[in-house]
């Protein structure tokens, strides 16, 4: 038996999906060589995180263990993906690894943090593998929803773990290599360890279906339509906007890239080399002088984003377009859960212009891409892993997709993020503290740190500063003072809040022993018990509190 | 020609799903008589109204003409018809007229705002009428999801309305009344003028199913069940726990309810006479001594709230219920848009316990309460108006109903909150400003007063509190100070935000020339832009500002 050991840690993305982080490890125990495979951000929302810009996995454990980092994998260019690997990389300090396209979209974000772009090397795709340390790692390609996405190959003494990344099974992607089944049987061929596998679809009970699917439909759709003609997808699905493009060119439309991320996609894909073919299009500008019915906008902002070209557009005028009644807006994507509300706004709103708006209800105009239940089956079989560890999933798709694999006859664990896995035996062999830090305007703050906490509470109550002046002696100058913010101006006494509140403060100064006066601990606790009280007699809240005692000396 | 006319303006529910508020009118034009269908409230959430309590259509309209309200009808007892009848009830003054079991409900509400119960009355269902002023109003039984949902058949020298609240077509419905065809074609058979008309499901392309269909497919699901089965539903729909405690009582289960809504809702559905034959439950208490294979739970929280039942028991014990692996958790329901977050979070604690989740996605244990696309045009052929008026719906909603209509050969009108339509004519006939009041603790706040506002503000950017004390010449006493809240406390200067924020503030009071300190507006205003700025530069955030001048005198 060897003395070293071959070990799994999620720090992001296991038991949430979004802000993906895994380790993978090799050696003497606490001595491991580790190898880190994407590093990704997650998005904020008011009610969890309001004011927050985005969401990192905490790599505490990562920055501690510097030293034994050899190298940072990233498998494709979506945010939750590549999102941190920029804001991590001065503490980490390792070489990141991606194929071109994802490379190109890593370097930009490099680039704009003042890091050079240097850092990201561009690695070939399997066959070719690049020795880190004890492991020598390959991007063999696979289907996702954007191009070049790869699962990592990573072979050690121990054996070959094959980390799957974001995967669907399609054989007729639009862009990028299909699906090849003869790779990746040929990968599992002299036995896999592990295979570290996706898991977000892992509900949907049919195979999935190829982005080739789609345009036809798309086309159809787009025969019918009689006026100007938006669709709206996710900006990095550059097969999507392929397949839009070349529906609309079918359909006799002239086609108009709207929205900065979409732009900035389409000028990686096609410098990268990725997307070719892609159909002549007309700058926003020109889009005034086209006949509506020969119009075709492809659009930012399917998530419902309120700055997103969608929501300008179905607000009013956008770079000089107007849509109008008889238009028809087109989701070619599906609403992420939390999006919703977002979504159907700009659905009423479009509506209130009468504009035709089309979704992914019927099931014809958006594939998804990643890998239904029986797709994940077809993996597990294709590389026969001696132990399936789902990743990419919250906690009920991991336990779903280990209960699959164990319906087939095969070890599934359960690891949610920060379990350590030995993958040799296929056992957790340590528990590491993760969670989440927030970037806050240009700072990182922990998810722990109240800071956030402190902002919700305001939210939901509403805060009063308090304010009391007192001489040398502790006599109070006058009355205390209140300024509220977002609390009703009147409550049930009828009179103004804050002299409502000023009477109770008054009131409480005036019967303060000398002990307490003299007290800066026992004054602020008293005026913030008081106001707080009297706001919930008047207006049935307890406000947060600022208190600010001024002492003259 | 009359010189009377007939109006119908929606306060609250037309172009919105929530806080329904309809208002009939007959009589000379601004003279006539009016009574209103439903008030109903909606919820808040933290994206738009974090620590709202509860929101109401905005009444003022009617509240200025309280003198010509007849009276209040209500349909049945959601809370988004009946929720808002008591808040408002003394600014109108008006009769409140409901069937049997939505007045215990809503006399409920009336009781716990110290009204009088006696206040609401209570109607016969139709063929019996009341008289209100020009207006003969019946309650003619519709089925939906509650008990004794009704239409309201409102007939006036300009004809008849039929209003039909929310419904779905089921003849068997388990609980209450069925749908019957031939009550509608007798309504509709001397002609109708308007047809008020429910279009939740209008993007439902197939005909809806009956309640009936639920039961048989939970009782397989409970057959299978190994543990302990909780089962999740809205708790006022009493059909829904009845089907759900037969069903278990059929799989040899004891049925125990758990949440006050639930426990309330079966309470007054019985003491009404609505709901008989429920299969006898044990109390809380007694589900201990309950071997777990044998004990079914029907619980609140289908939605996810996070103090109802589903969400303690996802959080661990409660009531002395401890769940665990091979138990059974059942969502009866559907997760309303916004919800979804909710839902899922208690999902994946229940998956962390191994407890098996269904939910409604294979469509078996779940049927709407509301009427799909084939049962609206059937709806349409029964009654047979002159004018379909689409209400209970988004705009989204209320455009592709009245499209619907067209396409059916009938006309149909998009009236959403404030369009006033003359019946007659089909037309708009008026314009009224609409909007929502927040019950906010215990105040009512308007939407637009920027209390909401304000907390979001906080919620976004933080606070902060910054104090100048100035003697009599204006000369500061000392430095200005800052107490920031929900803000990081470093910043890139990598000291105390409070010390960069104070160093930034001493130097403009120093420099800030006489008149500058001897003006509050120009001083506040000084330091407010300062300390903004210095926060940006400092933590990339500009937050909220409270600025406390205190000048001795």
């Amino acid at each position: 038996m060897s003395a070293n050991r071959l070990i799994y840690l999620p720090l992001g993305g296991a038991g949430e999906i979004g802000m993906n982080c895994y380790v993978y490890g090799y050696g003497a125990p606490d001595k491991e060589r580790l190898i880190v495979v994407d590093m990704g951000v997650t998005f904020p929302d008011m009610d969890t995180t309001p004011g927050v810009d985005l969401i990192f996995p905490d790599v505490s454990w990562l920055k501690a263990r510097r030293d034994r980092i050899e190298a940072i994998f990233v498998t494709h260019a979506h945010e939750d993906h590549v999102g941190a690997v920029a804001h991590f990389w001065e503490e980490l300090g390792a070489p990141v690894y991606a194929r071109a396209f994802t490379a190109n979209i890593a370097r930009r974000k490099f680039d704009e943090r003042g890091l050079s772009p240097e850092i990201v090397r561009t690695q070939e795709p399997w066959p070719a593998t690049q020795q880190v340390g004890p492991f020598s790692v390959g991007f063999a390609p696979i289907s996702h929803s954007i191009p070049e996405s790869s699962g990592m190959v990573i072979d050690t003494d121990l054996g070959r773990v094959v980390h799957t990344g974001d995967f669907k099974i399609d054989v007729t992607p639009v862009v990028g290599e299909p699906f090849e089944r003869s790779i990746w049987e040929e990968i599992g061929k002299n036995g896999v360890t592990a295979l570290v596998c996706d898991s977000t679809n892992v509900f949907s009970e049919h195979e999935g279906r190829s982005e080739a699917t789609v345009g036809p439909e798309i086309e159809k759709l787009l025969l019918d339509a009689k006026g100007m003609v938006v669709a709206t997808t996710f900006a990095s699905n550059v097969a999507r906007l392929k397949t839009l493009a070349e529906a609309g060119v079918r359909a006799g439309r002239t086609i108009v890239l709207m929205g900065r991320a979409m732009q900035r996609m389409v000028e990686a894909a096609k410098e990268t080399g990725v997307l070719t073919g892609f159909p002549s299009t007309e700058p926003i500008e020109a889009a005034g002088d086209i006949p509506r019915e020969n119009l075709m906008l492809i659009v930012t902002g399917s998530q419902g984003e309120r700055r997103a070209a969608s929501a300008q557009l179905a607000r009013g005028k956008h770079f000089g377009i107007e849509l109008k009644d008889g238009d028809l807006f087109l989701f070619s994507s599906k609403t992420i859960p939390g999006n919703e509300k977002g979504v159907i706004r700009i659905m009423n709103q479009l509506s209130e212009r009468g504009v035709d708006v089309v979704d992914d209800s019927s099931g014809k105009y958006h594939v998804s891409g990643h890998a239904n239940r029986p797709d994940l089956i077809a993996m597990h079989q294709l590389t026969d892993p001696k132990l399936v560890v789902p990743m990419h999933g919250e906690h009920r798709h991991l336990r779903t997709h280990a209960n699959l694999a164990a319906q087939h006859g095969r070890r599934g664990v359960v690891a949610p993020n920060g379990t350590m896995i030995d993958l040799t035996t296929g056992k957790p062999c340590d528990y590491v503290e993760t969670g989440r830090v927030y970037l806050d305007g240009s700072v990182q703050v922990g998810a722990l740190d109240g800071v956030v906490r402190d902002r919700i509470r305001m939210a939901l109550n509403g805060h009063v500063t308090v304010t009391l002046v007192l001489d040398e002696d502790n006599e109070p100058l006058g009355e205390p003072w209140v300024d509220p913010m977002g609390l009703a101006e009147t409550g049930r006494s009828q009179q103004p809040l804050d002299a409502a509140l000023e009477e109770e403060l008054a009131q409480f100064v005036e019967r303060a022993k000398p002990k307490v006066l003299a007290d800066d601990d026992a004054l602020e606790e008293g005026l913030r018990r008081t106001v707080r009280n009297a706001a919930q007699n008047e207006i049935g809240k307890k406000p947060e509190v600022t208190v600010v005692i001024s002492r003259l000396s």
